[in-house]
């Protein structure tokens, strides 16, 4: 039996996100597992660094299986692509550490909130953006992202419902940089709740748009209430970017 | 009566192809000439710079029409955005010299065409590229390249049938450049005829992997006919990146 290591890149428009549910049809999972089981003849579970929602994207995600087989890792990676739909990528593929878990041993993950605030097109590349015509200011808003760095309990961040689950993460950095027309909002941390950089996103937007001050991050932080911070950004706009082991 | 110059941007993806045919839905000129004449209220036609083929992008494509209307440009460009579909964009608009004709008038027009040639997945620019995993002999296509610039009678890369039309074109380069994975071909030229970028691009990658000889190219020009030439490579690939007046 080995353990295998598996980087993939996903356009999650279509998808009701990774996490395969009573229906595994239209999720990343499903599709991973369907196509790996039948081309290794075995019923294949994977574990992900992570549950990305439903219609965000991957650049790069990262999952492990076990699997017993006797086909090379590159039989594997060339059946993977020849079989997974085009919105699914198989980047690499080899035998891990016995030990090794794709969600376990993350270290860091990264994501990246595109936001388009031009009033011209941007056609090529809709469905990896969120539209938004407007003026951000990015001091107010690079200011506030500063506040919400470091080790805190994001439970306003997040729309995870009756968890006793720990809410406290680490965000190591959000960096905030502007490119012509699109604004980028890049998060690193040690790992993020459901939603919780979408409802960082919004928070920030209306920062940048005056509708929020920035003394309210603390209150909002220590609230703990959702209904304290901002509004829920399109899932379009987000693409997990990277994950460290 | 004013005459307008429209830039428009769209993905191909989806559509015939510029040209309207009985059925208007499903081509690029239907639904520009739909959304104009609600937009202002009169039966509108638009000349472009020339036709796209089916499943051709467009990067900038430029066009002409007359209208009667009180609407200001930035109302008529304003009200283009709102209604025309995700994958294609009005860029801008203005009025043009009673003259204009986006077809006549145009001096010169760019094409590109993007092959990935790479194991690797492309999954994001997925609608953009032409898949093609193999290994291409830049030098050997960039030479046979260049014995296909200059005016020439492009008969024998063409799929236009029976038109008695002149199939003499100026092609003013062809460059071909490698980046990573990728391999654009970058046409420049008076214009072009029917399926003529795709075809020469078809003609070039066999010459890249070995299937077919520089020393043809002349012949293949002199002779005339079609299936002398190389094949069709896929529409998805291609893309009029500039028309210049």
């Amino acid at each position: 039996m080995n353990n295998y290591y598996l980087e993939l890149c996903y356009d999650g428009s279509k998808y009701r996100g990774w996490q395969k549910l009573g229906n595994t049809e239209n999720t990343i999972q499903g599709k991973i597992e369907n196509t790996l089981s039948r081309l290794l003849d075995q019923t294949i579970e994977v574990n992900a660094s992570g549950r990305t929602d439903a219609g965000v994207h991957a650049k790069k995600q990262v999952c492990s299986f076990k699997a017993n087989t006797q086909l090379s890792d590159a039989d594997i990676l060339i059946g993977l692509r020849e079989h997974l739909p085009k919105d699914i990528g198989a980047v690499s593929l080899h035998i891990a550490n016995p030990m090794f878990h794709a969600r376990y041993n993350c270290k860091k993950k990264t994501y990246v909130y595109r936001v388009w605030t031009g009033n011209t097109p941007n056609i090529f590349e809709r469905n990896y953006l969120y539209f938004l015509p407007c003026q951000l200011d990015l001091e107010s808003m690079r200011n506030a992202a500063s506040l919400l760095c470091g080790e805190h309990d994001y439970c306003a961040f997040t729309n995870a419902k009756g968890s006793k689950k720990s809410t406290v993460r680490n965000i190591y950095s959000i960096d905030i940089q502007s490119i012509g027309d699109e604004i980028q909002f890049i998060f690193t941390g040690d790992g993020f709740l459901y939603n919780m950089v979408r409802i960082i996103v919004g928070t920030l937007i209306e920062i940048g748009q005056g509708k929020k001050s920035i003394k309210y991050i603390n209150e909002i932080l220590d609230s703990k209430k959702r209904e304290n911070a901002g509004y829920l950004v399109p899932a379009s706009g987000l693409i997990l970017w990277d994950v460290e082991y």
